[in-house]
């Protein structure tokens, strides 16, 4: 059973681990946090920690966050982006660039889960925040920097019109992540989810409601094939 | 009864036509098409005619078209718009200035709706379609004019993001119709409704899926007002 | 980049305030108020103050509307509409007039937020409120009044009929703002939406659910051309 | 098994008539005729003749219509309501007063559908058509007659209005049907649907989307009960 | 405009009491008591109890039942039903019967609230708890009883099958109330509102979902037609 | 890669066919035939006929059925439920019993569907057609056959209330299967299918709308279980 | 009435206790706890475990769990299925083979819900949990296993897609349980419920979202016919 | 306005050409075929080749080829895929490598539009059909090639699982075409697009319904990225 990956399934208790899923991906297995058991959180991270020497937990609450820090010292906790990263900084030498850029304030801890996660891959990050499009001139001003990168993650809410604008100024793929924030008929994000799928601009492609843990993952993984740095 | 308008309806078999509405509200009452069996609306558009001196029918089929025609020689049809109009030339003086604003080509038949029903109730009207935020320099390139307008209308489909751009570089209303033209996930236009009427830019009210008549009726209003015109 | 506006954006942090918007669009910058950091909201007003020398401040919290007059003395908080307004008072010589009609008394908070945003960018206005079409005399009492207003302002939930009826009463503009209000099948606001959207009557265009906000600036904008008050 | 009712059913090859159906509930089984084969269609149009006297086929199509008189020579074909009736007449001597109201002309084959099946069982109707909410007076102007019947049918597309304005004018429950008539969003009659079943006047429940039949047989039902001439 | 009805608007404050209602629709104004500010609703009680001598608040919570009741002692309140009436009994002389149908336990609250108000409204009512259709035997156990009702009232949630199976068994209308009450894809009574509007059945109207008050006031309505006790 | 099936997936063109899928599951790969090329279709047929020894076809239209019937002459076409059968016949000896129960006369064309996939894969199938709940008594009168099956299947359009109350009625699991079939707010049996993943009773499944084939299969595997007749 | 089921419906306060479903269906009655009045609750229970010997309540909260405990000491409460059983142990004989499969550790409350409900009801159970699509050597690593069960559950929530895969791998009936675990458009399971019903492979019937219990019992169900255990 | 793009919008007629994006984006402007006039389609067509020296067209039908190649007699036509291609041919060094997987065959002609247009912008394809999940051994026996790919297509209807099991077994990224592909409660690819969004999988990101072309032309930017072909 070769082709279908490594067997190195740890089970620790009902959880089951995917410890050879560095090898096979280049990313090892991240923690999606809400709803686990304190002990079940606190035995992820340890084992993880010791067999691939880095842990990414999203969606930490911050009593979870002291729970895993008291067992883990060297952990870092961003109450914005609810990222639990260990070890606690970047890697010194980020590769590449992908740019950030997100529609207004309320999308900040979605843009930010999206850079930090992007970074924790070893990705170098441009944010350009509270650039939507109801104020234009904001996203012409930076639209120089932001396109030297080699993928750009749009966040917006409402209705998420940054993704389409973004596709026709850019020739780097666009990740679209649809955020959560807005008035009644956003309906929880449905609104910015469709808008983007149905983006007039090619070269958009997007990731579930509030996922910027999804789309700083993948513009990782672009930005790494960009680099030549693929692991093999 | 006074107050809830003058008592004209005219009930020419079951149609029930409300004849006193140009007095009451400035505009005749216009006759939606579709449906209708071909008696009546011969019968509607020559008491029409013979009342208010002017008719505009929506949603026109050509065989609709040639029936009325056949009836009333004076009648004009535009295949784009579906509209049918006595007398067929708008007014000779258009007041004011209303810009009509399409995303793509498919939006053009709605877009004409709303241009040449502006035009038949006295609006002057500018045109600016193909002007798509995923070439914004289209867009861009002609903002100088539109923002002459008393009232601006934004046609498009897909994910709708022009609405919100418009708001963003203009002060005055915007009114945005959401088109059915798109891929799958637009679901007959909702994408585009939901993403206008999630506007994140101010200014911005938004009119049913394909109703090009309504958004050239609503900015006619607005230009009306703003020229002074209002009927009294 | 002259078309695109003027190039006033001020970075204070993470959010990037749209200083150039009152002399591109004759209204300053708003701020939607939920979520904003309690630093940041407090700079931000802060910082319009001075620039703008007014600002109005949307779904402020109790908490937050302590936050910022301890910060900002001459700021008036109304718990109704939760609009945080400086100056505290509506221009003296407010000009033409918007009617603010609703359907029920649960509907005052989006209809008070309309009105006291036409106030606040210098309309006079005129409530109607609970004047749904369930006792339509109650409407019917008071349309002469409302007939003489520029824009008429119509808010209301459940099956939100009361926007079409207005629309088939008046001649100018209505702008339709939907509720969450209502029993289960209301659906947080969508069927007043979808009537809205699918008025009958001319002249009728939507806004989001529960945004008085947006209806009382679209009023204002629609009056301020009656009054031939247009900044330019 | 007495309870449930008597054991008549007549099974003609694969169709279950319900032959006890006038006995359980005073009203005889009626044929709903789309996608019925031919030999079917026919046999059971024949057996129901023979054993209640009386037929009513709903949605019929014109080839059906013949097919059906050709074997059945008393049947009578309405195109615009699709009813297939036999005897053709309705009953010499109908008793109390059933209202049928109407939006627009687009709704009429759904108002036949429900005034003529109340005729079909009995009861006098009242057709009030073409008087939607846009212009009020239509409606107003007829209401004194409408107030005289024992049960009120409320037809309309788009928005729905109809229903809660009807609701607050008369004492008697109205049956609404919503019409899958209208533009874009009505979503093929979702948006009348959802603001009838929201009305915001008592007394009004509502049936399917265009189901003028539904609305006939229960409008004659309360008006059998109101005349005091319920079977037993 | 004696048509549209009489005018006793009272305006205590900013609520517009239908004073007149009771002599028109033969049933007094209720009261919706969810957000209304803690004076105001008492002054609406106090103001109706005076006009009309009699009072019924829907949805109160215990507080609000605690203040009415306070400020006049004759109320009585159900949590279940979640009722405020005044007086607290019922008429001492019931007429007619109106059946209240329920599928299970949980529906308890909404089919009190379809009782009481039909009690409040004069009716003698049947409750008929727990027949729900997965044990079938429960509800034909009591058929016999049921069908001497002059109306069915059907409280149902999960797929609310209970209004089509009664449908088939009795001959006088069915109300059918769609209830909140279910697991995941009921989607908060969407599932079983679905149901009730497709009904296969004839003779079944729905209201909103929850709305045991509504289907209790058109239940009455029915009622007082079969008794002849229609107000004029 | 034992574990995942045997390897015999054998590509013909564009099509991969899975012919170890008998061996692994007991059932061979059944054609769907809908959008396939004529030549694919023949190709596909004439390979599992080679292969397998017998070849079950969905979803086909008259003139597919006859290409393949050319191909291979021994292919009966049932244009009811539109299945391509080889060998024509069921097997002689059925196992078992399958009772397939449909609401009305419109959902035959489901209904045989699944009689007829089960028949050709093995099982007795007792039919007990158009006894939907409306006419409960057609129902009950046919329970105690119906009680002596291995697996029910439930088909039934509208509000699908047939799976509700045969869930109650037998002690075997009910596959449902909701169809198209209804008016307007059954949303192309959106309706249905909701009513039946909410049923109350335990021991009811569903697959997707008007699946007859996928409940056929189903149930022939239930049927199969409890034969003893695994095939291993 | 026999065919109907036998009569032992125990009407204890509102509640209708179907005392005779034991005997009709193989199962005692099971009690969903949520909405039940204390009183109620542990009637119910009592008078339960007096007529059938055993109880199984679903989705108890712990406070009522306490209550029913302290009534009836021999109950057993477990917090992860929220079950509450008695007598506390599961059959000592368990007979044939569930298997309960699930996607993530987030579904675990479900899948216990789905096992122990098995295991209450007499069937050995293998638990495979945590085996979902991405790492998809997990599920293939177990597929051995799984394939002795005569019917496989399948829990899974975000695209529910380990449905269709083991629906693919098996050859009994896969029972999919859709659940509410997912970032924003899973819209409360409505995505994984869609996958499931839309499954791709053979054999796969759904159950409604997070509905553990319903799996639990169908998959009983069948596991019973499998053994030739069941009732009759 | 240099940011926002260079100035070449063409403008023929009232399609407004974007001549500029070849140089800004390293595409030209892409012709979507539907809806367009004739004339101005062979404009477009013949503006394009002159301009660019290459064109593509999507979404042809087989009536808008003909006259587009008899115009530009070079233009190949692939009726599968619906592309309208000038020159004909691919060009003859593609670079890095592409794989566009299916599900099913029906999922043809969305696959050979990805396929088909990576191809015209000079990517490698792999490619592999009909390997669903529902027979996974068809997708493991090829993924060792899939493996060398620098992204991956994943085209599927139904339940749309291929994305989600792709995602855990390449180290790319996922480009997921939903397809409108399935029985009915797809409500044409809105079950797939769901599960699509909702993948469990990292490293997938979503396009439109049935967007062969969106997903193809993305697939080439991330290609071409990672073969260091990027323009700039």
């Amino acid at each position: 059973m070769n082709e279908a990956g490594s067997m190195d399934a740890a089970d620790i208790g009902w959880a089951n681990l995917d410890l050879g899923r560095a090898a096979r991906t280049g990313f090892p297995e991240v923690v999606f946090c809400p709803g686990k058991p304190d002990d079940a959180l606190v035995a992820i991270f340890r084992r993880l920690a010791e067999s691939e020497g880095r842990v990414l937990g999203t969606r930490a609450d911050p009593r979870q966050a002291a729970l895993v820090a008291a067992a883990l010292p060297g952990v870092r906790y961003d109450p914005v982006s609810r990222l639990l990263a260990l070890p606690p900084a970047a890697p010194a030498d980020p590769e590449g660039l992908v740019a950030v850029c997100s529609g207004g304030t309320a999308d900040l801890p979605v843009a930010e889960e999206a850079s930090q996660t992007a970074e924790f891959f070893g990705a170098r990050v441009l944010r350009a925040y509270d650039v939507g499009v109801s104020g234009l001139h904001r996203l012409l001003g930076r639209i120089g920097e932001i396109r030297r990168a080699n993928c750009v993650v749009a966040v917006a809410g409402m209705e998420g019109a940054l993704a389409s604008v973004l596709g026709g100024l850019v020739e780097v793929p666009v990740v679209a992540v649809p955020t959560s924030v807005g008035y009644g008929a956003n309906f929880q994000g449905l609104s910015a989810l469709l808008s983007m799928v149905n983006s007039c601009a090619n070269g958009v492609a997007t990731v579930n409601i509030d996922n910027g843990y999804g789309a700083g993952y993948l513009a990782t993984q672009i930005n790494r094939l960009a680099c030549g740095s693929r692991r093999r």
